[in-house]
């Protein structure tokens, strides 16, 4: 999903990294028919200064590092299902609260689309595929792989006993490795991303981080 | 348009004039075939708490006066239009600026209505028709001729070179006039609803005030 130029997220969509032309060569390749492309101008109009808010979702963890994102989130995917008018639409897991924010927003609006989550792709030393990892140095990489190390243990470890102490564990291995600035590491319900305790049903393990340069985040569905 | 009842209007909702058999009389005697009357609960979830923000327009005039209320027009005009699909939708002139706004969420949601604005209806002496001057005392009713009176007496005089003294004159005629309070008097683009001057070419006149106890808003297009 590229990020829209809202007036929080302008600076984002420019340097987002846009491989372009590598996403078509692997559209095609997967026998893809069409593709919509706009650019910016297609779009947005000027000074277009409005947004949906979707309620507490949009504004916790992600939303607390980077304000009126899921806004911007919102208002480019409105744009999008109403231009595009898909049965299915396809978000990746990686971003789960996007997800969460999507699914609340389609019911809200009442819109015709299903949304399906795509389980997140990893390197085969456990790190979440992503565009941004093309920004990480060698040493990056290695100390990146701490996150994912991380959510492993405690989905293989989870105690609904002791989800505090697995929540202080994890947010000290992370703040313990190099390179490494923890942006927030908790275990909550999957559905309201309020804190899980014994009796949450679903239950999700969602870490941020910044890893020299660039950052990441990554989750695990625990149960 | 019933208020509906969002965190800041639930007081609205409930203290509103809703002679609802008289209304089905009427809309019986005209030959409506159908009338959508959902009640609260089955336009609301609870605790619903979302809204649309469609930008300047709501902040301004009574939007100034009533934090909030726009976004309770918008979200529960939104779901009359999902619901109900109209193909036509016929919105008073007396609520200028709910038009305007309603409007605007029309075109930024590229919503599948055509909106139609239906003058304003008045009784014999002037004052706009509203449910809510069965409020009005006699009394009230005598003072609040003033408010379509002055509006009458600014379309009559307008002139563009002289916008200001129009608007003191005006103010100062409905301050003078004894039980009535003013909340604004203003003559305005009739699109943005910022202040005109010789080159605007829609012009609207707009005032709110409130008679004995009771807030009424009433307006002229001008030009």
């Amino acid at each position: 999903m590229l990020t829209p130029p809202s007036l929080t997220t302008q600076r984002t969509w420019e340097i987002y990294p846009r491989p372009i032309q590598d996403d078509i060569a692997k559209l095609t390749q997967a026998g893809c028919d069409v593709l919509f492309n706009p650019d910016v101008t297609e779009m947005y109009a000027d000074n277009e200064k409005w947004h949906l808010a979707i309620g507490e979702l949009e504004g916790l963890l992600e939303g607390e590092f980077r304000p009126g994102h899921y806004r911007g989130v919102t208002q480019v995917v409105f744009k999008l299902f109403d231009i595009v008018k898909p049965h299915p639409a396809f978000f990746g897991q990686k971003d789960y609260q996007q997800v969460l924010v999507i699914t609340q927003m389609v019911k809200l609006l009442n819109m015709p689309v299903k949304l399906v989550m795509c389980p997140i792709e990893r390197e085969a030393d456990g790190p979440a595929m992503s565009s941004r990892n093309i920004h990480l140095t060698a040493d990056d990489r290695q100390h990146a792989l701490i996150l994912s190390k991380t959510l492993n243990n405690v989905k293989v470890n989870f105690d609904s006993n002791h989800i505090e102490q697995l929540i202080q564990d994890a947010q000290a291995a992370i703040n313990n490795e190099p390179g490494v600035k923890l942006g927030y590491f908790e275990i909550v319900d999957g559905d309201t991303l309020h804190p899980a305790n014994k009796n949450t049903k679903n239950v999700v393990a969602l870490v941020a981080a910044t890893v020299g340069k660039t950052r990441l985040i990554d989750n695990v569905i625990i149960r």
